[in-house]
C-alpha cells in the first residue's frame, strides 16, 4: 500500500475471527506496524506465546484491552475486580505495552453516582501497582448507549475530571471516535486532554440505528468527522498509534486480509 | 386504581397499535386525565375529529409530537421544514395543547456544528408564528444514540444553551428520562431548566443492549433513578403533566387496557 502507515494499529477485535497468531501475521503482511490486543484473545493463545508471536512478527503493541469494570455490589466483589486489574497490568507488561485500556464498568444497581465513585476509587487502588510496572491506565469514555451495561463514564469530560483529580502521570484517557463524536463539548475536552491522551481509536458511526454494540462502521462509511478529530487530538501533542477498532458483523465476515487492506485504504483517505 | 393520577399522561406511542379514538377511550377507562398526541396518528384519525374525540373523552392534551427536523442539505428543503413546523403549530392549537415537542433533526452530512446552527435558526424562524398561536416549542434533547438519525441536540445542556440564547418565553425544554439519565451534568442542567420545562417524559432504560429505538422499558424495569429525576424536575417549580412514552415491542403486544393498568401501577410505585 502506498502511504504512511507508521501510526496505524489493528485492534484485534476488528478481526474477531482471528486469534493472536493470525492477527499478528495479517498485520505483518499488510504493513501495519502496531496491534492492540484483547485479554481473552491473549489468554486463548497463551500469554508468553502471544508476546513471542507479536515480537516475531515485528509488531509493537499499542494497548491491551481491558481493565476496569470496577463497580460491584459488594466490597469483596470490588476487591476481586481490583485484583483482576492488577493481573491485567502484569499481562500488559508481558505482551509489551505500557497502556492498559479501562472500560470502567456499570452500576450494580440504579445508583450511578455511587458507581462513579467506585470507578474512581478503583483506579486509585490500582494506581501504585501500575506505577511500579510502568503501565499507564487509559480511561476510555464509552458512548452513553453503554451506560447501563459497560461504563458509567459516558463523556470525555467525565474522564478528564477523574484524570485531573487523580493527578498522576500514570492515568490518562483513551479517545475512541465512536464513543464521543456526538458530544457538543468534544473539542474543548480534547484540548483539555492535552498531555494525557494514551490512545486514539477510529471507526465510524453508521446511520440507521441498530444495536450500538455491533453496529460500528468501517472508517468512512458513517457520519463522524474523522480527520477533524484526528487533527484535534494531534494538536494536543499526541503522536502515538491510531488504533482501528471496529465491532461489526460484516467486517468480521470479510476475509481478514481483505479487511486489513480496506482499513489501510480508508485510514489513508479519511484519517491521515 | 388507588392513587393520584392527576399528572399522568399517556403518550400515545406507548399504545402504538391504537388510534386516537382507542387511546382516548382507553385513557378515560383507566382514569388517565392527559394524553400526548402524535401528528401521524392525528392525521390518520382526522385533525378536527381527533380534537372532538379527545374533548368527548374528557381528556387534556399534554403535548403534540413532533416538530423539528430542521437541518437539511438545501435552503429550499430547510424552508419546507419550517413550513411543516408552522403546520405543526396549527395542529397543536386545534387539538388543544400549547406544547409542541421538537425533535430537532440530524445533520444532512458530516458537519454536526452546521446542523446545530440550522436547528437554532429553524427554531428562531418558527418562533414568531408559535408566539402568535400561543404555542410553546419544547426542545427535547435526544439520547446520543440518535445523534446521526434524529437529533444533533444530545444533552439537556445543549438544549438549555439554545433556550438561553433565544431568550423567549415561547421556547423551553422537554425532559425525557430515557434520553438524559446517563449524563454526569444532569442535575445541574435540570436546575438550569427552571422556569422553562415544558414537559417531563418517563419510561426506563433496560440493561442488555439492543436497538435503542425500540428497547425502551416499562417504568421500573430498568436502571433509571426515576423518582430522583421527578423530584429534581419538580424542585424547579414544574408541576405539569408527566407523560409516559414507551417505544417497546413487548408493551405494544399487550392488550392496551392491560398496558394502561400496569403503567398506572408503576407510575404510582416509581415516579410519584
Amino acid at each position: 500500500m502506498n502511504g504512511d502507515l507508521t501510526r496505524l494499529s489493528l485492534n484485534q477485535m476488528t478481526t474477531k475471527p482471528w486469534g493472536v497468531r493470525e492477527a499478528a501475521a495479517g498485520c505483518a503482511r499488510a504493513g501495519i506496524p502496531w496491534i492492540g490486543l484483547w485479554r481473552d484473545k491473549v489468554a486463548e493463545a497463551g500469554l508468553k506465546e502471544s508476546a513471542r508471536m507479536i515480537r516475531d512478527a515485528g509488531l509493537k503493541v499499542s494497548s491491551l484491552c481491558r481493565g476496569g469494570m470496577f463497580p460491584a455490589a459488594t466490597e469483596s466483589e470490588r476487591a476481586a475486580r481490583i485484583d483482576d486489574n492488577r493481573r491485567a497490568v502484569d499481562e500488559a507488561v508481558v505482551v509489551g505495552t505500557d497502556v492498559l485500556v479501562l472500560v470502567c464498568g456499570a452500576a450494580p444497581d440504579r445508583d450511578i453516582d455511587a458507581a462513579r465513585r467506585m470507578v474512581e476509587e478503583g483506579i486509585e487502588q490500582v494506581l501504585p501497582y501500575a506505577q511500579q510496572a510502568e503501565v499507564r491506565l487509559g480511561i476510555e469514555p464509552l458512548h452513553p448507549a453503554f451506560a447501563a451495561d459497560r461504563s458509567v463514564i459516558p463523556t470525555l469530560g467525565e474522564a478528564n475530571d477523574i484524570v485531573e483529580r487523580l493527578d498522576s502521570p500514570q492515568v490518562g484517557v483513551v479517545i475512541d471516535v465512536y464513543h464521543v463524536w456526538w458530544d457538543p463539548e468534544l473539542y474543548r475536552e480534547i484540548e483539555r486532554s492535552a498531555g494525557h491522551i494514551l490512545g486514539f481509536h477510529v471507526n465510524d458511526w453508521l446511520r440507521g440505528g441498530g444495536d450500538p454494540l455491533t453496529s460500528r462502521g468501517m472508517i468512512g462509511d458513517g457520519v463522524i468527522e474523522l480527520r477533524r478529530m484526528r487533527e484535534a487530538v494531534d494538536a494536543t501533542g499526541y503522536s502515538g498509534p491510531i488504533e482501528v477498532e471496529i465491532f461489526n458483523e460484516e467486517v468480521w465476515a470479510m476475509p481478514g486480509d481483505d479487511a486489513l487492506e480496506l482499513i489501510g485504504e480508508r485510514y489513508l483517505e479519511h484519517i491521515l
